[in-house]
């Protein structure tokens, strides 16, 4: 593969580790979060907004870009970078999780999923053959294979078969996916599945991972069970992955997710949940969550976040904030909505630091005493020393 | 007073004039254009994105800042400046306009206003006196008295005298307005009206400035009647008034008003258009109103307007913006809204060249012959000179 290369340059008594993914597009320090620009947009933001923020990547929903405006027009106006304008590495993702949503719209069968746009009721399909055609038309650094899943929650009679087939086809249709990619300059994520069974995710692990991609997702997580119960079946799902390849965990998560997922070895996330947050008054701060919304920020001075250093934070007041919720104006929602990113940001960077200089036991300490300022986390010697 | 003052540092053949304008905020170029600031925010931008689109002051709606969050709250959040983190110049309407329009929800007699909140039914009550006593807790450099107007478009049986009514009102709350002004850091202007009668705007006008305000607002244009009418009631409304002070069409306007009132002696504007037009996928561009929700312009690499050096045409393409619109997306409201901020600030940045330069006939016959590219309206040789 040309441009594309991943080191561990830090491993930690636990299974966390730091490292460097570079990509046509940028070297990017892991661990890290993908803001979602599900329509080549991260809602209400701008590139600049991002970059200011360290963003270090984003991600697009495939599916989304294939309805409107299609993956022909991306590539006719010179591919996703320069669609939305953002020259750092982009990951896409297959669409698979968007067809499972669809449920009684989407019908699926060995060779692929044919379903009627939700827009406009008109017919599409999708192999992992043009799965993979979209995502190399559309152009991002990461892409990933089409699976079927069943979701991690699900402890319904038939669930067991139901997750077995799943993986089975995901298997097979991820070998399919590998036989039709033609760009070189792209790195194709395989996905581990196995809904709510932490054996079965073994297996689709240790199978996936004998298909040697270069990268692995694990999916499935995040979509209702038990926060023990994700982190069981995550470990499961990594165990049999090899170390010297990222590690993503798609749609995850809360803040307290990344970090428990972090010490379990994985590199890579995205979600919606700091922008969908933020549009909905809702931000993560040194305090915890707050809901700008609450009468109880009317004429507070104070900003948002003392310990941060985004814009938001820096320009403006709670109380400025709480006024433009109560009046709908949309800045308050975009404010938030990169505040709570920056959060993101803040954490993994943190995260980062404290792997790098073998601190990470006492940063989690820290944080699961209940100390959410990140950089409160690190120890005087590693906040003291230069970031890694 | 303290910190304000005007000059006129050049003239021009026709009326229009360049000036300077100062406040406790800073120096502003005149003729300029305020956006709109609602709630104390322009919708969807930030203040750092108004600076960079070369934006000099904005103004926010006193009638909406009262009933929400109330001047008190904004006082005790430092006041509007600090509120909305705007160092630069603000200016406050008086509520006047918003009165009008709530139509039968006010009722309007010497003492004041009484009317009904829209939003919750709570009863309000505004005089001249409160109404400058809010305007001095909100903090602007920049206020106005409490008007009752006619607009001019109303041309039915006793139109002419409910106009002189509202003359006679509106001088007797201007004497009360200054009566009741304590700070000695805001510029209190007087508002000339006088409906679609041209000889009631002139007696309006000297008696209004008989009672010797620091600058003057023309109030109750743009609301329906045609430019022709709009440009003479002007002109009528602005030959008493003295010359060395600033003058303020107020609500105006589209780009074509704007220019032709600046020949007539205006210096300073406001107006929801841009961002309004913005928000409704209309763009101001050197090639006219462009609408970017029509099909043309799905797969257009171009950006939004060559000839301009906006964020949002340096970084994105016709394509993408339409693509925005089309799922929805607020960052193309927003793009387009500064895109069109900025089109304003182009286009009295350069007729302010022009008039420095005394090139601004050959200015005025371009851009009549629909030269809609500001900077190609200059002239070769005011093009190369160091802008005034």
């Amino acid at each position: 593969m040309v441009g594309l290369s991943f080191k561990v340059t830090h491993e930690d008594a636990s299974d966390s580790r730091a490292g460097e993914l570079t990509t046509p597009h940028g070297t990017l320090e892991t661990p890290t979060f993908f803001p979602v620009a599900t329509y080549g947009a991260v809602r209400g933001l701008a590139p600049w907004e991002l970059r200011d923020a360290r963003v270090q990547g984003v991600l697009c929903n495939t599916y989304h870009l294939h309805l409107r405006p299609g993956e022909t027009t991306v590539a006719s106006l010179g591919g996703l970078h320069q669609f939305l304008d953002w020259n750092g590495p982009i990951l896409t993702d297959s669409g698979g999780f968007q067809l499972h949503s669809l449920d009684r719209y989407a019908r699926v069968d060995e060779s692929g999923v044919r379903f009627q746009s939700p827009i406009d009721g008109s017919r599409y399909f999708l192999s992992p053959e043009s799965c993979i055609g979209i995502q190399e038309a559309l152009g991002a650094d990461l892409i990933v294979i089409l699976d079927q899943f069943e979701p991690a929650e699900t402890a319904s009679a038939g669930a067991q078969g139901r997750a077995h087939a799943c993986v089975e086809r995901t298997l097979r249709w991820a070998a399919r996916c590998r036989e039709a990619q033609r760009r070189q300059d792209q790195w194709l994520f395989g996905i581990v599945q196995g809904g709510g069974f932490a054996d079965l995710r073994q297996e689709s692990a240790s199978r996936t991972a004998a298909l040697e991609f270069p990268a692995y997702a694990v999916g499935g997580l995040g979509l209702g069970e038990s926060s023990e119960e994700r982190l069981r079946l995550l470990t499961a799902s990594l165990a049999p992955l090899p170390r010297t390849v990222p590690r993503y965990a798609m749609g995850i998560g809360k803040p307290e997710d990344l970090v428990e997922m972090v010490t379990r070895g994985v590199d890579l996330f995205d979600c919606v949940l700091p922008t969908r947050h933020g549009r909905h008054a809702a931000a993560y701060t040194g305090e915890g969550k707050l809901q700008l919304r609450n009468a109880r920020f009317a004429g507070d001075p104070e900003p948002l976040d003392a310990s941060c250093d985004c814009r938001c934070c820096r320009h403006f007041s709670r109380g400025y904030l709480h006024h433009l919720f109560k009046v709908g104006e949309s800045l308050a929602g975009s404010m938030l909505s990169l505040h709570n990113i920056r959060y993101y940001m803040r954490l993994l960077a943190s995260l980062r630091h404290a792997i790098a200089t073998g601190s990470s036991s006492l940063w989690l300490e820290r944080w699961r005493a209940g100390q959410r300022v990140p950089e409160a986390c690190l120890t005087a010697e590693a906040a003291a020393a230069s970031p890694a």
